[in-house]
């Protein structure tokens, strides 16, 4: 005797493939989709298939765009380049709402235990972007990893003979920290790149 | 500026009406379904739909079903009724392969507080399939909190009469605790129950 029927046991298993869900995640969401009117389960399909089918990359930026090229590239002056990893990143700098200038993302970073070297990211688009003129600075935010550094010394590497300013989110304690639970890097960072007051 | 474009933005949405989902998850899992195939994503939302269209109650015991009659009750002796509160609590108890019997799932407990009052779960349907004859016994197998357990109570106090056995889950300690950190109601519960081995 299967345990589930055949639909509830088949959207359990589309769950689960969602990361950070378990057996037990899956089955309470199966449940609540169960538990939903008709139109709020079509409207929960729609939104799958619609940010599957609407969703590209802009083809200036890699960002996540509804057309070939989005609103930030569209609007913003293209002077100043912030360069991430991921479109979530570009997520989390446009929150703050300080960022004024576009965005590129690389869709990875220099990995050579994980294989990924600079020609599987996008550092070609980067640079043509930059030969195209008007690029005055590249902030290089990348992951403050391992990887994350590797990427931005090697970016800023070819990007500097070019006469661009090159510059790096700062690095050191975060804020509202207590020294003491500091972790050791950041603190010794910290004290590497003291500034006067 | 919007910080997600529509299609994602919507999707986010949707993923956080799912239980215990918050922004963060709900984006995890808005991204995870974009860096699908056409053909995944095309399948998530089809198990949504097709779970919603096809799973419906069972006329008899209530419990998920994608015909009239659920496959249990179509197949199994009826002699032995194990009542629950959900469907999810069938899946829990068919888990075990313990149990050869029928359910009936009451969709809910009784709960004053909550304004549940034995009409409004399906007690109604356990009684008419006593009436039909053929049960020798009913297992209560609601949850041991205060709603489940009046619950039981007041079921049994309908059924008894009719001169059918009504049990119920044995409660006392959990397998495999250490005694000083079981709970006291259920070690209470223990004592009280104690049994001659």
């Amino acid at each position: 005797m299967k345990v589930f029927i055949e639909p509830i046991g088949r959207l359990i298993n589309e769950f689960a493939k969602l990361p950070g869900v378990g057996a037990k995640t899956a089955q309470r969401f199966a449940y609540k989709i169960i538990n939903m009117s008709e139109a709020e389960a079509q409207n929960f399909a729609d939104a799958i298939l619609g940010a599957k089918k609407k969703v590209r990359y802009c083809r200036i930026c890699g960002n996540f765009s509804e057309e070939e090229v989005c609103d930030i590239c569209k609007t913003r002056p293209n002077e100043i380049i912030c360069v991430v990893k991921e479109p979530k990143d570009v997520v989390a700098i446009e929150k703050l709402n300080e960022f004024g200038g576009v965005y590129h993302v690389l869709h990875g970073a220099i990995s050579p235990l994980d294989g990924v070297g600079p020609d599987d990211i996008n550092i070609k688009g980067l640079l043509k972007r930059i030969g195209e003129g008007g690029v005055k600075e590249v902030i290089m935010a990348t992951d403050t990893d391992v990887e994350g550094e590797a990427t931005a010394m090697y970016i800023s590497g070819l990007i500097k003979p070019l006469g661009i300013k090159v510059t790096r989110l700062a690095r050191g304690l975060p804020i509202g920290t207590d020294l003491e639970y500091a972790d050791e890097v950041s603190l010794a960072r910290a004290f590497v790149e003291r500034k006067t007051i």
